[in-house]
């Protein structure tokens, strides 16, 4: 069976559970710890040479880590990721701002007020600007659209449903962004869907 | 004909234009401040929700951003990009590591030295010690493998050569990195090589 090593609050992790439940494929998960982080190179060494979670074994020993890489992994030949080459590099490009210009901005804010690890007033600050202008781009893009890419729910929906749905937990305020909250509705609509808790 | 937004001192715009010199795609260039980035809404808006470049316009005015998604754009159908599903997710998987644990390291503290930018000693220590740790992480994956993913350069190569053979100007010594070293005379000896400065 899949072993997914996996953290119940973090929204990386998050978008392999839901993409899994969608898909309907079994799994089973090891937790691994997301504050103390000493014992990663024993449980993550050889695994994933970014020691983060999440990280997926197959059954066959073949490892997998970041979590936008499994996601394709999985939804390649299903629904969940378009078939024209276009829209598939679309559906990257989003990926990939979710990991540089979204993801150090809002999880990182949520993660510091989550556990009490802010290292300064300022710091958060800077954070949450960064956040809004990630949430701002994805505001203006939904603004007429449905989805992301094409007019299809896809792994970039995924990929940045989970931590945008928990910034209120990095002191983000969603209430000024219409676009992204219809398009909140229309991702838990989604048949299979589950919540980041599940 | 295709254009770049291009600036010729980045490592993201650097793998786009190292890729289409492989595959022999001509394009134009459009140069993009990245120190003065108050004409960036005027000049990328619309065309790239991050503001960054490279972005690239195709022939048809269809705008695409983030560097490792124009790669993967390009590369598919080629010999950059493999054709076994698990090791494209192992490209992708070493596109998102650049682009989380090693760029926002390895570029940022070369951005600062380039251009007299270095916030604080503390700030530079901070980025040069996560630089560290994404070479350690590549060193240890290339001891005994010829490249990132199979046995063959790819876009994943690309993706990390860009900023890699240019960290010395971040402050970085390569000198402790053999399995790297081999790397980069490798990914130099490849057909169509063209350096930074190109």
């Amino acid at each position: 069976m899949i072993r997914l090593f996996n953290s119940q609050v973090s929204g990386n992790c998050y978008k392999v559970r839901l993409l899994l439940a969608h898909l309907g494929i079994p799994y089973e998960r090891v937790e691994v710890d997301v504050v103390d982080r000493s014992r990663r190179p024993e449980i993550l060494g050889g695994k994933n040479p970014a020691l983060r979670v999440p990280t997926l074994e197959l059954d066959d020993g073949r490892t997998l880590g970041e979590s936008n890489a499994i996601t394709w992994y999985f939804a390649d030949g299903s629904s969940y990721l378009p078939t024209d080459p276009f829209e598939r590099a679309q559906v990257l490009q989003w990926l990939f701002f979710e990991q540089y210009s979204h993801e150090p901005f809002v999880a990182v804010a949520r993660f510091w007020l989550l556990f009490d690890k802010t290292p300064s007033e300022e710091a958060l600050a800077d954070r949450q600007a960064g956040g809004y202008r990630a949430l701002d781009a994805m505001e203006a893009h939904l603004a007429g659209r449905d989805f992301f890419v094409g007019s299809r729910y896809s792994i970039a929906d995924i990929g940045l449903y989970a931590y945008t749905h928990v910034a209120d937990e990095g002191g983000f305020d969603l209430g000024r962004y219409d676009a992204i909250a219809s398009w909140i509705d229309r991702v838990r609509e989604q048949p299979g869907h589950v919540q980041i808790t599940a």
